[in-house]
């Protein structure tokens, strides 16, 4: 098969690839109809050292079952299933609290001789414990918002619950990439009133806009805290979809004492500032790595009655021979987030 | 009166200050019955720079309205007080949402012109906002246990709250100081069903034991991160109660991917872990600074009947004139927490 492998900064390749099959009996071989980049993908094509072997990438996709294990029981071939970013037997103690991103057997693609998600194909582990079933056609006009709930969808989900949001709140969103756009639609769907998002790509917060963002900030830095204080008078909740020290910076500032901050970004730094003056504020930091299938069946009713449309978030759609492009048309910032037909 | 103020580090003296007046018609002057000695001075203790002008000590303590201005509409001479350990106008937006510690007119004891509560008496800024009358006599056996909710036990309840504490919950307090002990009773009042209290002086932990700790981990470190694994498997909520990285580390080695850390000690660092490991583990960090005014009223019904006594921190008297001594003793951890009579 063919499937997109990174061997270092800026050089994505798409090569081919075995074919996968069935290794375990609880796992299943999906045929990709539709796979994504993610914001998350972008770290290493900045920075990843050169490597010999490469890493098959992508954590989003949707595809149909092609086989299965002797165990799996809840799936059968020619099923449209969704797979979360990250594998999970959703049976552990973990998994049973809907923490399904801490799976004791849980793992990554793309790591541990498992497939990425950019490819014709996966073979995914425990395939019952991971895999949602879809009850539309692979041809659906839904296929982008239900990618969605592979990772970014989700993960503005878990900003909106962690952060606590409820009927009336005014919210903070840092962030107008694809999963701050998706907490805009989160915090709208939880009831929030006012959605004030911080970001300078105006497609992007126009979006945000369109999702249910009230006020949009494009200031950054303390002159961004002084005009979201000047709107807002401080908010209680941010849903920091970013990962840097200066978005996490904005969020503090921005945050009114007792109130709480939710990362969905992933750190860019290994310390951040939990000292005095946090502490005497009363900040909550909270938030995480989102345990998408914890979420997917809350959400794809959502979805399937058009309450809400993440797919609008996939600009531009890129064959998989071109997912070096859609790299670089990301990292580039000329597209929000790519889409991968193979 | 006389008053303690300090020097610098290990310099305590107990002098004579002017007698607290009426400044503003907000204010009550309390005469002191009873105060006493915080962990929380000791970090000045150690390592306050010398000054000429020395600064009053004492943020916890209890007394009898003496005078009261004009404004001043719900206490009169003669009633018996406690402070909560800053003052605050109860009327402001954090007020109102019960984080009276974050008052917009609030502020600390010894500082800006105002006494502190080591002293023969104190001028008690928005006197209606801050003080909580007692329903007991100056002479009250309860005495010990009421002056407690002036700091000591209202945080612990702040850490057990804020970390979410409920019936049947596994809990770790790490910490035997006087805070820990009464987030000990706090956890064990909200219903906690185990609490593993980490401390090495056994003297404290019996304490604990009495309060409702079921478990002491007594080994530090990785070892001591071992222990409690090996007790408890993880467990979801921890408060930390000390304020060194030891502590928070030995919290982040405890608690359980999607568990919750709640801080009631004043961090002795400025930058703290909350980097991808964390973040992939998906940590809440909660606590700080607690609004003992919001939970007074909260807890005094149970110290009236006796439910809690969390009084017993106190296991040694001083007279005002040797509140150096109380000083002393504590530092050199042969006092868990002194109490002074003027």
């Amino acid at each position: 098969m063919r499937a997109a492998v990174m061997y270092g900064a800026r050089d994505v390749r798409v090569e081919d690839r075995p074919d996968p099959k069935i290794v375990q009996p609880t796992d299943a071989v999906v045929r990709v109809v539709t796979s994504c980049v993610c914001g998350s993908d972008l770290w290493p094509y900045a920075a990843m050292p050169a490597t010999d072997t490469g890493r098959p990438m992508g954590h989003e996709f949707l595809g149909v079952v092609e086989e299965t294990g002797a165990d799996v029981t809840a799936l059968k071939s020619g099923d449209l299933v969704v797979a979360p970013f990250t594998y999970s037997d959703n049976t552990c103690d973990y998994c049973a609290k809907g923490l399904h991103i801490s799976c004791r057997n849980g793992g990554r693609y793309g790591f541990d001789g498992v497939d990425g998600g950019q490819g014709e194909a996966v073979r995914v582990p425990y395939a019952d414990g991971t895999l949602v079933k879809l009850p539309v056609a692979a041809d659906s006009a839904l296929l982008p918002s239900l990618l969605a709930l592979s990772d970014v969808m989700t993960t503005g989900h878990h900003g909106a619950v962690t952060a606590g949001i409820g009927r009336g709140d005014t919210v903070l969103v840092v962030g107008d990439g694809a999963v701050g756009l998706c907490a805009v639609i989160a915090a709208h769907r939880l009831g929030a009133e006012r959605i004030v998002l911080a970001g300078r790509h105006s497609a992007r917060t126009d979006l945000g806009r369109r999702f249910g963002a009230t006020e949009v900030v494009a200031e950054r830095g303390e002159e961004g805290v002084a005009r979201i204080r000047e709107l807002t008078g401080g908010v209680d909740k941010v849903i920091e979809a970013v990962g840097t020290r200066p978005a996490l910076d904005t969020a503090l500032g921005a945050v009114l004492d007792g109130g709480t901050i939710s990362r969905l970004g992933v750190p860019q730094y290994e310390q951040g500032p939990i000292g005095p003056a946090e502490f005497m504020r009363n900040i909550t930091l909270t938030g995480g790595a989102g345990p998408a299938r914890a979420y997917i069946g809350q959400l794809l009713p959502d979805v399937l009655d058009g309450t809400i449309a993440p797919g609008h978030v996939f600009d531009q759609e890129f064959a998989l021979d071109r997912t070096p492009d859609a790299y670089r048309a990301m990292a580039d910032r000329q597209v929000l987030k790519a889409l991968i037909r193979p």
